[in-house]
């Protein structure tokens, strides 16, 4: 592992594991929940709520910071930690999933993925060096190398020939950190300039008034690594194949990464498929390194994940759900417009401790939401995100007590049953 | 005034007044601003955002409160306060600026506005004494009573009539508002109840299985009070003709409120016609009770009011400004979307210490503007707040020391100018 990025293993309750896992911003501890910070804020929370509902790494998209405002504009700026504020642990995904997601005519060739923008229709391609590049810049303490994505259900030869394009572009990302990483230790960088001539985290300029004029800098043309302690992770793919999640496992681990995901889940298939191939892949998994379960999930997706040796997560559901006017809670999901609640003069869980429900009754959070207010999102937020996260914090005390199992079920039953609201 | 409202003056500076109001829920420090929470919210803070900002009193809207969720559910949910977790002072407007305003169809008569609702075409009519209990249900510290808005220009006689219609409109909200105290200190109510049988600020439930099923109360019938120490503000009228402002102080005088409010201003006329009605108006207000310019307005225009004797202000500006992305700094106002911005790491206000200017930059800022993330919002918001907060804190201190005329000098120099960056 590099030097300031490091794991271990405190305690396990059957497969699942407590864990520590250090980073050049700071320790995580594990199982650990990631909010998603698409555009490099946490939408309807501020940093301190996220401290504060116990955010311990928050995740950015690179196919979003990347197009707008910039990569390279981000670096200029001090990087991701000082451009949003967030100066704890942060990890970036590759940009490959937007990209092929939301980005326009994309074409995937060995090369990489070109699409245009869906911002401006811009063309662009996105290269396995190019995602490498673009995340040494935004600095996170954690990279991701680019996947490729592939839409399920495939055929199983389409399966196979995409993860083994998966594990060589892997390559060709390892390849290129590592490459980073020994210009950053020497003295030339591929554009000539010297190593003294960057700063790596500058100090914010002191404002003056020549900070009010405009101050158009170029883009650096060569790579640039504004965190010289970042690692990166590779990512299983092999769809739910299990020959093929194997064999991934192989070629990714013959790379050698700091640690390892488990991508292509959370895409539409079943919950059982989910679970069968992650029952198949994570014990194949370096047993000291951490596990990152991409794109997941539920509260139960999430324990039975950690059951299964998982330490990492990160999902939308949380705050995308807060703006739609769902709650988690403890007594389940719990929709806030209906009319049940208009004379509801309860905190919004009676379980939480989240400002949301220190200061908030249910009624007020429906008429908010009912009145198409802001506040509706950035309270259901703090809740929502209150809840996963002491969700992780029960589930790690679980491991320790070696009651994982009684917790499982009874998320199970408060989580499996229909909304009794709905 | 009522036993709990009161007023002294701590230090003067020619006509400009430093104060202390106090209130059944706390002391206001006046001059003050009350930031505008329209629907029970301003817009994109929470209350404790408000706290920190330097808030000590802020605004509802009985119009839109009335209309939703309900003056009685409000009620019966504790009031205002209990509500939307604002525990400070509070004042509510008397619904008839939004009635004329907002709703549609509207006939005005001696006996009130009769008027649709914007929200769903529902007839209602808003009548002197319907604002009074309305607001008494709603249980602000300070209720304003109902008058005529009337629509500038206008030719002489019909200010006059409505100068006179809003006389006696404040008569009629006197009455009643002195009729609900009386019942409330005795034992019967309007409708036969008796006074033990209410609870004027009852605890919150607390939350038991019963509790999430539904729960429909009947809406009381007759008027009741939430806050038995509210007091009761009267509103000078008179559009831009002096002798009817002076008419319109006699009338209200005569009737006796616990302060009073000039209204009719800050409705499209010229700056300098303001300035000219309020150095008209305010000296005829009474010297021990605070005076409030109702719905002003810049820092420039609160600063000229505050020399010319006005005590106390609201305004949507600091708030809509700022989801529209307009900063108030110390350096002048601040378009935030503008390009020259993007590459600035500076804080938005070099002079500023709210949270927003602690953490993230011009740059950060425009970011999310861009993007149209909810935190543009919300961290727009917070600074607004506290610039106008911190604007108020120095008017404040001027007076203390006698340096108002040189505060104002300087708030000039700052926003006369036009817009640097548009």
């Amino acid at each position: 592992m590099s030097p300031t990025f490091s794991f271990r293993v405190l305690h396990t309750d059957g497969a699942a594991r407590r864990g520590e896992m250090t980073t050049a911003h700071g320790v995580v501890q594990t199982p650990a929940f990631m909010p998603v910070g698409t555009r490099g804020a946490v939408k309807g929370v501020t940093p301190r709520d996220l401290r504060e509902a116990g955010a311990e790494i928050i995740l950015g998209n690179t196919y979003h910071l990347w197009l707008r405002p910039g990569d390279a504009l981000i670096a200029r700026l001090g990087g991701l930690h000082r451009f949003t504020g967030w100066d704890g642990p942060m990890l970036t995904d590759s940009g490959g999933f937007q990209a092929f997601s939301l980005g326009e005519q994309r074409v995937i060739s060995e090369e990489g993925i070109r699409f245009r923008s869906h911002l401006d229709g811009s063309e662009h391609l996105l290269t396995p060096e190019g995602a490498t590049d673009i995340q040494a810049r935004l600095g996170p303490d954690i990279a991701m190398v680019l996947d490729e994505c592939l839409a399920q259900p495939a055929p199983a030869a389409a399966v196979r020939d995409s993860t083994e394009r998966s594990a060589r572009w892997a390559r060709r990302c390892r390849d290129r950190f590592l490459e980073l990483q020994r210009l950053d230790a020497g003295d030339v960088r591929l554009d000539g300039e010297t190593a003294e001539s960057r700063v790596p985290n500058p100090e914010p300029p002191i404002p003056t008034p020549q900070s009010l004029l405009p101050s158009p800098q170029p883009t650096p043309s060569g790579p640039q690594i504004t965190n010289p302690a970042q690692a990166q992770f590779g990512i299983i793919q092999g769809g739910t194949v299990p020959e093929l999640r194997t064999l991934s496992v192989e070629r990714t681990l013959a790379i050698g990464f700091e640690a390892y995901a488990i991508g292509g889940l959370s895409v539409g298939e079943p919950a059982e498929t989910m679970y069968s191939v992650v029952s198949h892949t994570a014990p194949q998994l370096p047993a000291d390194r951490p596990r990152y379960l991409m794109g997941v999930g539920t509260p139960l997706d999430i324990v039975e994940a950690v059951s299964r040796g998982v330490d990492l997560f990160d999902c939308v559901m949380p705050t995308r759900n807060a703006r739609n006017g769902q709650l988690f809670t403890s007594e389940g999901r719990l929709t806030i417009k209906n009319a049940r609640f208009a004379d509801d003069g309860g905190p919004p869980d009676p379980a939480c401790s989240c400002y949301t429900c220190r200061t908030h009754s249910r009624a007020y959070l429906r008429h908010l939401f009912v009145s198409g207010e802001i506040g509706a999102a950035v309270l259901n937020t703090i809740h929502n995100l209150r809840f996963y996260l002491d969700t992780m914090a029960r589930v790690r005390q679980a491991i320790v007590f070696g009651t994982l199992e009684s917790l499982r079920l009874s998320l199970h039953a408060i989580f499996s049953r229909p909304l009794s609201d709905s």
